[in-house]
């Protein structure tokens, strides 16, 4: 089976037909129509075996978080996502674990309106990279450099599950259906992205924890914030692991659980039952835009501490 | 130095400023400006340590690569660079490398002027994935599927250095000047493939070797083909080896050369010449399409042979 037959039998027409899509897999370059009135949003994740992920996790997962985490970003910008290219390092040419790669992608593709426009397939250590390519109506982008003082800090969905699951998975202990699902198959925000545009002062998802992710909009925008501890959107295990421990790393360190972190003028404190509504997600309020530079994080007891950033480096560990 | 220092220090900024990008490296996405007469070409191509290149190879060279293939692609199409993504997995935040690799990559882009607008930095084996981004008049695309009977095979440039550069690397015999530029410096045709629009019937780049790519355009237009193993252009080195060892293998199969493989109306033979000065680059007419499918070979005695896809596959050796 050679790669050009691995391709065709298991990369070409993954996801969405789409009738802005004039050429894809198959050609030098897929040929492609953005919409005159919007601009293009790209970016560009790796997943690396060992590093990102185990090298045992199971294919068709990586092939939705693959994915996944590019839209998250997508979402983090208010895109509408359209396409995608793979490119994708496989150490032999597993046909079983290509197709079940190519079915968790193709299903999330599917499901965002995404269309597989074109990609590369190498041999090499186990390596995915995937570009999204999506719209955003002109000049209405999300940015990180919108946060105003008195502008509020809102997430969506809960924190640390992801970092809880993957401690659960280092230790060989079992996953449940929860904890799985938040590790393997993030939910990209993408409506909520879309619904954010026109309301959000600055946006950003999380991808390395609460802690870095929004330290980049404040330094993005030059100021400051403040967090309620207590405010943390928490599932119960992690509430359990934090209360046990004393230790809020899980929730503001631990990365990987792609929610949304924005903010919004306190106007719009009202809209966000209806905006969490519209999104199909929960949203909460965690703390508040200051113009003092830094990160501040406030205890149900009335404690503050001081933050350096320490969301996931690849190269500071 | 964390990946967020790295990518700012030596990612950020890299090849052409263009009015065109709204927003580069550092936010959740690029946001970009296509013009709205024109559909955007993309193309993802991986480079893996030690199946592409070899560990020690230079990182300027490879930051000139990694961006050279893809530009290649773009030339194959005829469109004109415009941006490109880097996702890159090292396996230590070796600031020296990463200097040089952005060297590599900034000269080359900004002499095609091309952006880049963002990337991915992580840690892992050594691999290079980059994604370009360029533009073509809505409807002349240039594609393997257009080539006629009677239509004339042409390529840009000579076949067989880079196979034959990579034959002296692996005895560990030394590179002359020309031989090494051809291996670590290929040079995109890009001008090339936009002066092809309009005037070639099919193209693709020579990346697998003249084989494999030309029976691509075989396979996409439904022809065959009849090659004049005598007109093949080939510099001296490698016409020595091909005459000392009666093994045609370097020029027909080895890849890697990024030269153009085309095909035009025979109407258009005259022009060859005006085409070559346009492009800055020596174009040979090397056979023509027939209808009856396959490739055939046909040597300077007159002698006939008929080959199977013989060029680079990842998976097949």
């Amino acid at each position: 089976m050679s790669e050009f037959d691995l391709i065709q039998r298991h990369l070409t027409g993954l996801g969405c037909a789409r009738g802005d899509v004039i050429v894809d897999v198959g050609d030098d370059c897929a040929l492609l129509q953005v919409p005159a009135d919007r601009e293009l949003a790209v970016s560009i994740d790796t997943l690396v075996s060992g590093v990102h992920f185990l090298p045992e996790t199971a294919p068709e997962g990586l092939g939705h978080k693959s994915l996944a985490v590019g839209l998250s970003d997508l979402a983090a910008v208010g895109a509408e996502p359209a396409w995608a290219t793979l490119a994708l390092t496989l150490p032999e040419p597993d046909e079983d674990w290509l197709q079940a790669f190519a079915r968790g992608f193709a299903e999330l593709a599917r499901h965002e309106d995404v269309r597989l426009v074109g990609g590369d397939l190498t041999r090499g250590p186990l390596c995915i990279s995937v570009q999204v390519h999506g719209f955003v109506p002109k000049g209405h982008a999300l940015r990180r450099s919108g946060a105003r003082p008195g502008d509020l800090v809102c997430v969506s969905g809960a924190l640390g599950d992801a970092g809880l699951a993957l401690q659960h998975v280092q230790r060989g202990e079992p996953l449940g259906d929860y904890l799985r699902q938040r590790l393997e198959r993030p939910t990209p925000r993408v409506t909520l992205g879309e619904v954010l545009r026109g309301v959000a002062t600055a946006a950003i998802d999380l991808s390395d924890g609460l802690a870095s992710d929004l330290g980049h909009i404040l330094t993005a925008s030059g100021y400051g914030a403040r967090i309620q501890l207590d405010r943390l959107p928490l599932a119960d295990q992690v509430a359990g692991e934090v209360a046990a421990s004393s230790d809020w790393s899980l929730p503001l360190s631990a990365g990987d659980d792609y929610e949304l972190c924005f903010t919004i003028p306190k106007s719009h404190l009202a809209e966000l039952s209806v905006l969490a509504a519209a999104a199909g997600c929960p949203l909460t309020q965690i703390g508040e835009i200051e113009s003092r530079p830094g990160l501040r994080w406030m205890t149900a007891e009335g404690h503050q501490w001081h933050s350096e950033r320490t969301g996931y480096d690849h190269f500071a560990r």
